[in-house]
């Protein structure tokens, strides 16, 4: 039996979203667990994910005997680990050092974009993200910070993906290019076109066709709207 | 030469403490660059941070070339990956990817604790621990996941520090246990043994005295006090 992958809804799971495009898109086979985001104490959703990491958060990774790996970059580098041959991180040193730096600084940065501008994949909120621009600071900073980064990164590749290859570092900035979408959050070019690639990259496409599908409305994820599209 | 770990003030920062007392405790060399904090743009701080890291923020690990590896995290996969002997992360892969779980749960969470309670070593914040934690339902949560986590790889760990010997995921609770001292914030006994022990660790005791002989005082790290003890 292969690893089983717990997420989130697939429209607003943010951090689900990176490992699961990750092995998708490298052909590393998981079986996919879905728990339906409910965040009142001990809903369905917190009963069923107790059961495999005592994290109470999603995404985690479950072997079949029950040994959990929680929290993203973790279940990344684990699948470095156990799939040496399926290109998780860049072959060479440097350029794997560069793809953590930018994966880690996701990780635990870029604060106003993530709390102001939540992934919701199939929402139009462009309006609301002009808004936002305008009024907070904060979160034109982190775009700009977001397209520098993307910008070198993408200026030293050899290939269509940030190093190369579609590895980590593009499955760590797929939920942005998702958040830029929706929000229609303006970016140079070059980031844009860079963004649209990610967007159709296999993985990334299968995860937004999930996600449409979903029709589902969490509002504890929806500071924005008050009925599904 | 060997590389270069640019930090902020020891008594404060909190994120160079991490790899600082990793590659200290595991005698791995480097040599260190303090930069004094000051949050104001343009400032001698971000000025003398930009020559290193386009990422704006301490620690970061320069080589001699200038190559720079950025964030705690992706600096410690890079020791790790340097120095395959010093024991970054335990041996075992379970351990390892259990490790790598706790470190990157702590990279992204516990926003109450680090948001309330800022690293402050040379402080005396009792009374405003209890206040705190009176007022601060989360901080409460987050202080009860921490001992949750720290008990269960502490039970199941065979020597003295959470899996075995002196690892990266001591490192990275290193912080912790300066903030639930200076806040005399609450643990169970089994926790509290362990963080006294943390703080006596090559590299974290080494730190310690460094931070307690800077007194400095920059106030955009002091919520609670007007004047350096
Ligand atoms: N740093 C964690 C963050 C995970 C996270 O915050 N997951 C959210 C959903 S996207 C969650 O499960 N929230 C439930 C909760 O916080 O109670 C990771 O990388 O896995
Ligand atoms: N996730 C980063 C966080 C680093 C960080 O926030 N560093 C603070 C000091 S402890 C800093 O340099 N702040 C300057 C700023 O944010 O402008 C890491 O792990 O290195």
């Amino acid at each position: 039996m292969p690893m089983k992958l717990v997420i989130g809804n697939k429209n607003y799971s943010s951090w689900s979203m990176r490992p699961w495009v990750l092995a998708k898109g490298l052909g590393i086979p998981f079986e996919e667990v879905k728990l339906r985001f409910d965040f009142n104490a001990g809903s369905p959703f917190y009963q069923a994910l107790a059961k495999h990491t005592p994290a109470g958060k999603v995404p985690v990774l479950v072997e079949d005997d029950g040994f959990a790996v929680w929290d993203t970059l973790a279940i990344t580098e684990y699948l470095a680990e156990r799939h040496p041959e399926a290109g998780v991180w860049p072959a060479d040193a440097r350029q794997r050092a560069r793809a953590r730096s930018l994966c880690a600084e996701m990780h635990s940065g870029f604060g106003q974009l993530r709390s102001l501008c939540p992934m919701n994949i199939e929402a139009a909120l462009q309006a609301k993200g002009a808004e936002l621009l305008a009024s907070e600071p904060g979160l034109g900073k982190d775009l700009a910070r977001i397209s520098e980064l993307l910008q070198g990164a993408l200026a030293a590749s050899r290939g269509p993906f940030l190093f190369g290859t579609f590895c980590a570092a593009d499955a760590f900035y797929a939920p942005v290019a998702m958040r830029i979408r929706s929000y229609g959050l303006p970016v140079p070019p070059v980031v844009g076109a860079y963004l649209d690639r990610l967007a159709s990259a296999p993985g990334v496409r299968e995860w937004i066709t999930d996600a449409l599908a979903e029709h589902d409305f969490i509002a504890d994820d929806e500071p924005y709207r008050t009925a599904p599209a």
